[in-house]
């Protein structure tokens, strides 16, 4: 970073054009941080490029300056990915949005990196496929940023994490070089497959500024069942069960007591007559699905796998079931802590009650409960401590990431690890990756001008 | 390499054993050369570790007296990355086998690089479970060659690529540092995926030592069927509808007259009264597929897609429609040369006609025929001159790569880069591109003793 940017503001102005380049009063303050709610500093200019070119020039130029930039896309993050640090240029993909192509033989489409998610999701639609990549925030969020933290979402058990879904890719190194791997091909063996560095590497390696995504046939209808299990093998034993019977299935969540027992009174949406230990969504897409999933139904009840099931007969009885799984209330309890783990699929139940015990153990009071895509190994735990400080909450980070090392599991799941989760990231990757991601990050980008101080401990 | 390599040898005894290193006489000549038999110089020495430990070891002592080292799985290669370059050491991978784990919950299995494709589906068989990763070399080739191949086959259009059949992997590096990353997660958010940079780079990076594989529920039945159409436009018709209307959609074969033509005829298996221009081979995976199959048929028989369609009523009949897709009869042809292209699904019919032309162009007398993987944008070419030169075959190359270029496609669908289409390697990555690799080769393996002249063009 350099101290003095006069010269620099100058110069990008001169390359970028004068709306291109926000300084002073004209920065929103939305770009001091993500949805994290934790950067603390606002950039020091907002970079707009409206072209490839344009991104090009303006990281070809903060890098001959050693000037740190930090991309930013919707700003839905919840790792502090986005936050600028202190001295940083935000660069916006804001105005680098649209579709540029839908190859219906190919099945892809060709989006430009700032186009929001659900933007890009309804012009599939409308040319008849389904853009699988799909999450809670998909109206405000954006193409790159999805790609760029890998985000999961609902889809998954069907139709593979983001990564799955990107055939090509176009990015801007550090030094302004494009690469643009507009690969449309399910199959391409020809050396090093550099797509897969940027995705998921939250813009440390290179700005994302096009992508091939795949896209699926629309399916042609669903079907979506509320389930009672009364224990956490039985729901392994049911997920099991789920992915050899029913070709179509889409969504497998499971929500233990401690969760759904709150969300569903707090909704005011009652579920069963006697509340079970655990309640499992299952969601089948495809044409006729509603006679193979009772009928599977109809089996596990027979066998004793579930004690009780209901099958939403309405588009309002399943928003209900999802109402609840998605648990906006939980929002509203006091100092809520919502974390974003993976253990192997086997473990979660172990690990759900050893975090209860230890995070109980230190907080007597402690409201914990756990839900998750159990499919995808995917937990997310909503801690809530009455008048918590700032150091418990590290607390109860730190509590759970220990545990989950002491499983191999992953401390981020989906959302990343920006900020919030680099100094825990040695839980999850050991000494020798973090040496690896380090050569590979000076490698490709040796000034360290991109998004420096994220993913990476220093 | 050092040229004398006394020294080294008596150092890799003392570390790994006498019966891990072998020299002289002892070095079978089957190591001159993987399955594409262009290998022309015998290893130095075959070292053949029986723990992960002793590849890291093997590496390390390798590596600190600068002596190359190509690593050898079960052979099976097309494209000559397994065979030794002149002074190369071969490290053999076929001690280091053995299946660690099946995690039944987490549907994974954690398997040894050197074990056996065809063991490893065995095994996973035997669990109730299927091991999607399936090629036609499944009896020789191994686990690790599979992955740093990222070897296709044909399933792809069902359970994706190899490398989205693969959760975890341990590598090991030039300098003998092992990353251990067996993740059984499907979600994991936690920095660079590291994975991704060893699978397909063909051995050039690090030495895969173990995997974790996904593994998914073993089917329960399957229907086949081979259809007569009457265009290229009409098979991507076909394609698209089957993948809407088929959940259980696993091979879809598109094959040109000229090649089922002669297969069919060499084969002795008659297919249509009347020889249509194009035959598509299309199986579903799952319970029960024969009805929905059979009315997905009528419904294209209905409008005009398809002109005729035979369905398989044995496992005799479905092997002879396969028999006459793998054409292993081709093999016989004067100076035969398979080409292995992936382009974009609706260009392969205006390409295989450009192509067509173009050899012709040449070689009058060619004959050239299309066959491939549609579902998977993956065509395969074969070609025969009789009385072709060395120079005529790779003339034959050149015409072809050449027009995969103009249609952006991609020179090695499968079967990767090695040393026979390295020097090609351009007409598929630009020079950016490689310019980014050589700086990740560099960053992994600095003293360039793993497997050089493979992938990247000198």
């Amino acid at each position: 970073m350099s101290a003095d940017t006069t010269g620099l503001i100058d110069e990008l102005r001169r390359a970028l054009g004068d709306d291109a380049v926000l300084t002073g009063g004209d920065i929103g303050d939305r770009t001091r941080s993500d949805a994290s709610q934790t950067g603390r500093h606002l950039p020091k200019a907002v970079l707009r490029p409206a072209t490839v070119d344009a991104v090009a020039t303006a990281l070809r130029v903060c890098n001959a300056h050693r000037q740190s930039v930090v991309p930013q896309g919707g700003l839905t993050g919840l790792a502090g990915g986005a936050s600028p640090q202190a001295g940083d240029f935000a660069l916006s993909l804001e105005r680098l949005t649209g579709i540029e192509e839908i190859d219906e033989a190919a099945q892809t489409m060709t989006v430009k990196a700032g186009t929001p998610l659900e933007v890009a999701q309804k012009a599939a639609e409308a040319a008849g496929f389904l853009l699988a990549i799909d999450l809670g925030a998909r109206g405000s969020c954006q193409i790159g940023g999805n790609l760029s933290t890998n985000a999961g979402g609902i889809r998954v058990i069907r139709h593979g994490v983001t990564r799955d879904n990107v055939l090509g890719l176009e990015v801007a190194l550090a030094d302004g070089t494009v690469l643009t791997m507009l690969n449309k091909m399910v199959k391409n063996n020809t050396g090093y497959d550099l797509r897969q560095l940027f995705i998921g590497a939250e813009g440390t390696l290179g700005i994302i500024t096009r992508a091939v995504l795949r896209l699926k046939p629309l399916p042609e209808g669903r079907a979506t069942a509320l389930l009672a299990l009364a224990s956490y093998d039985d729901v392994v034993r049911l997920l099991k069960r789920a992915q050899r019977e029913l070709g179509g299935l889409s969504a497998f969540e499971a929500m233990w007591r401690s969760y759904f027992s709150v969300t569903a009174k707090a909704e005011n949406i009652p579920l069963f007559a006697e509340e079970p230990d655990f309640a499992v969504i299952i969601e089948t897409e495809g044409a006729d699905q509603a006679a193979p999933l009772e009928a599977f139904l109809e089996g596990a009840l027979t066998d004793g796998l579930i004690n009780d099931a209901l099958i939403a007969q309405s588009e309002k009885e399943r928003r209900a079931f999802w109402i609840v799984r998605e648990g906006l209330v939980m929002d509203r309890l006091p100092s809520i802590v919502n974390l974003d783990v993976s253990l192997a699929i086997g473990d979660l139940g172990r690990f759900a009650e050893a975090c209860d015990a230890a995070l109980k153990a230190r907080f007597a009071e402690a409201y914990v409960s756990f839900y998750g895509h159990i499919g995808d190994s995917n937990m997310h735990i909503a801690v809530s401590v009455a008048g918590a400080s700032e150091a418990d909450l590290h607390e109860i980070d730190e509590i759970v990431y220990r545990i989950v090392a002491q499983y191999h599991g992953s401390i981020s799941a989906e959302h990343g690890i920006g900020t919030l989760k680099r100094d825990y990231l040695g839980y999850s990757r050991k000494p020798e990756e973090l040496d690896v991601m380090r050569r590979i990050k000076t490698a490709l980008d040796p000034n360290g001008i991109l998004n420096p101080g994220k993913v990476l401990p220093v």
